[in-house]
């Protein structure tokens, strides 16, 4: 890793490999989830997932380079959580465990979209900047979904 | 996991595990790195942090049960990103890669003292809660910080 050039590939291999295990896991929380809200809120940030990954896919071109991720273990250290939450959480309390594994996911992506906006700014790729700010003002959204869902309802049912 | 207490305990043991890793990660990223500005601001995160892992007791210490950590593979990942780029990363852009692991890391803590708020006020626990509150301004202002080292001088040197 020798410029800037090199930082910014090798996050945007890493975020693309998190947004598909991402759009793996998504579904199986949607099932898992037992409040129809809470299913609601996870199947929109799906379709939303997907929309993501075109972004990407656009990021890599603009820099004229294959859409290749590279293994982040950092998702799927936070996605194994999740998966523990599935397999463990009794019914009362799953879908507060679900909301707690959805929303590192989403601080996850906040951080590693923060950054690579930042050094996309430095770099001058203005269209990857406007694609990446409108991915992560969706995170963002999402993430502060998540907090109502659980504020609302989930948090009280599970105590 | 069958109630919220059992949630509460199992995030907690989480994090507790994670901020142990994060003060054995931070020398060696204050070593690393090559801006006085960055040095600083991650030792003094450092001491922050020290301050934290007591917090987290003193919330072992009222729900009655040992300080221990749970193994956080999440952490340990992201981490590891974090030692790739000391290892990897020319002098030139080492700063970058550092701030972008770090705020990595602070996004995991601000999602998983975020969840220990909410499900500390839904049990009751006020003495939790305000220390946990504490610990998460810090994370946030920790954030800011390095966002502003970065937008300041790290990024423009990097590029």
């Amino acid at each position: 890793m020798k410029t800037m050039n090199d930082l910014f590939l090798h996050l945007l291999k890493d975020i693309y490999y998190a947004e598909k295990q991402i759009l793996k896991a998504l579904p199986k929380m949607v099932k898992a989830a037992e409040t129809s809200e809470l299913k609601r809120a996870l199947e929109k940030h799906q379709h939303e997932t997907e929309g993501q990954v075109q972004r990407l896919e656009q990021v890599f071109s603009e820099i004229d380079k294959p859409a290749r991720g590279e293994k982040c273990e950092a998702i799927m250290g936070i996605i194994s959580e999740g998966e523990d939450v599935i397999k463990k959480g009794d019914p009362n309390v799953i879908d507060a465990g679900l909301i707690a594994a959805a929303q590192a996911v989403e601080h996850y992506e906040i951080a590693r979209y923060g950054t690579l906006i930042a050094w996309a700014e430095q770099l001058g790729m203005a269209d990857s900047v406007s694609a990446l700010k409108q991915t992560l003002e969706e995170e963002k959204a999402a993430d502060k979904k998540l907090t109502e869902i659980a504020e609302a309802s989930v948090n009280r049912k599970a105590a």
